[in-house]
């Protein structure tokens, strides 16, 4: 990702909500600690008490997080929150008395570009209203554009997907040149989402940055978009043959949906995981701590080959929700546990 | 439950890989800190360490688990294992030197009555094979049959339901008269599940125990099934409105999959949760940290009544998934907060 942003000359604010470790973030960000956006105020709070500048709570705003956010604010040269609608101005301008003196928000406006979640919408005039009040205050400036391509999760072919990332540019460009035609600075227009960056076109050179998060992992999604290659996926559950049913076909292994989550269980029906060295199996129900494996299009299984005890490991669908239920992760280098990691919880 | 028990003259064995909290096992037992169920070693750990008593681990066993179990063997006086296959007798076999003198393995077998998961299918003749060999082994016993009737989450009239419990009890009943016909006593036949316990049939009091576990909280699957009312689920989420997209009618809430997980979202398109007191609202759509709100069946939303911060309160539509997410539960009575409650994470 840093050699795909060197080139297109974009820098890399790589988002810390897949993995939330100090570890893994010293990687992305290459050592400098700076430049990153992050899902919750534990994960700030972590990466601010282990010097790291330039953070962006990357999260709509809102009143309960003023204090917190200021505190913040208050001890970071570079600390920026996001604006995802009008509604959450107030709360910024009220909250300006919890700031130190010479200190005023730092803010990131968050614009839907047609994913149709949070932020205004690209092409309403709220953004040019969000631009002008952020002015206007004294206590607030306006740090830039920040949008989540999330349509890039969409399958698309190579020229739907060319497409996609110039109507993204032209969307978040545009709203970038009709707020500076009013005399409003916007010093960075940015964009996210692994699909977009880890097949980024050319076009996405006149963006200022991007904002990734699970390319950190990558994941079974991502390899079936094209995002990335099967050597590419770097998390993977460890589980275990507990149960063989040999009257109906089936494995049974020790990951169920505390191990795995539910997530692309039911969008796609046949196989969501993908088993390492076993592409004859598929992992495809579970319940809380159970995994039923079977083999692939109706073959038998070798129940020989797989004992009670066998060892499998399960990349999984969605690395995000996945990483999200262990409070460790092992780092392994071949077969030997190098290091373990603890991950940031809660909100 | 308590009570439902009392009435069918059965043992209520409480599961305890809802909650995982000393506080809710010591409800659920009446105080008295016996007879519980669990789904993993610290689950036992945890409630050994509190003076539990006749703990069964309700998870087939192997060899890795054998070293902790026998641990948990020598200092309780009632702990179980589950034997859900005859491969998984060998490591009792072989790891009876881990148990102290005059020690022997508590066995549950687990026998599948249809459902299909893990356990000996209830018309295999391997029923006999592991009653024999438990029974001829010096280190082991045959405490009792243990069965999931995980089929009672599909849904069912109420005379498929009678009919459904029925064939449970001719099933285990069925394995347990044969074994005791080869002079193997069965001191236990116990089945679970939710849906089965709280709407149980007269049928039903011909086992000895129950080991239902939901129950402890219920949730909007349970409230489908007919199983629970809405007033008796335990568990909910308090989620914050964070953004008004007027122009898609939808408000975003910060509960994304991180706080409520991806169960019955795609099981259930519509609506899978239930918003406490704002029942034309539905949450039907989430990612990490966001959760999306529309008004039902195309109605408008009234963005006036739910400004930026209002909290709304979700109940899950599966408890176990969505409590298996958080570090603490808050207890309430009202809105006093009053008590903290840390559940017990890992395997």
């Amino acid at each position: 990702m840093m050699e795909t942003c060197r080139k297109l000359k974009v820098d890399l604010r790589c988002h810390t909500k897949t993995h939330k470790t100090l570890e893994a973030a010293d990687i992305l960000t290459g050592g400098t600690r700076r430049k990153i956006a992050c899902s919750t105020i534990p994960e700030c709070r972590l990466y601010a008490d282990n010097d790291y500048e330039d953070i962006l709570l990357a999260f709509p705003i809102s009143a309960d997080k003023i204090p917190r956010c200021a505190e913040l604010a208050n001890r970071l040269d570079e600390f920026h929150v996001m604006l995802s609608g009008l509604e959450g101005f107030p709360c910024l301008k009220d909250g300006a008395s919890d700031l130190n003196a010479g200190k005023v928000w730092s803010v990131f406006v968050e614009i839907d570009c047609g994913y149709g979640r949070t932020g205004i919408a690209w092409d309403s005039d709220d953004t040019l209203e969000a631009g002008t009040l952020l002015k206007e205050n004294p206590n607030t400036k306006l740090q830039g554009l920040y949008t989540h391509c999330g349509q890039s999760y969409d399958h698309m072919t190579p020229k739907q997907r060319k497409d996609h990332q110039k109507k993204i540019v032209s969307r978040l460009e545009g709203v970038a040149k009709k707020l500076r035609a009013l005399g409003i600075e916007v010093p960075v227009v940015g964009t996210g989402s692994t699909p977009t960056c880890n097949m980024a076109e050319p076009v996405l050179s006149s963006f200022d940055e991007f904002h990734p998060g699970n390319y950190v992992f990558n994941d079974v999604e991502q390899l079936y978009l094209g995002s990335c290659k099967l050597e590419d996926i770097a998390c993977c559950v460890a589980t275990r043959v507990v149960c063989q049913r040999r009257d109906l076909n089936m494995l049974v292994v020790d990951c169920g949906f505390m191990g795995m989550s539910h997530d692309g269980m039911r969008q796609r029906p046949d196989d969501f995981c993908v088993i390492k060295d076993h592409p004859h199996l598929m992992y495809y129900d579970n319940s809380q701590e159970l995994g039923k494996v079977k083999a692939k299009e109706g073959e038998k299984l070798d129940f020989e080959r797989y004992p009670v005890g066998t060892i499998l490991f399960i990349y999984p669908f969605h690395s995000c929700a996945t990483a999200a239920l262990y409070q460790e992760y092992l780092v392994h280098s071949g077969e030997k546990i190098t290091a373990t990691w603890k991950p940031v919880k809660g909100w």
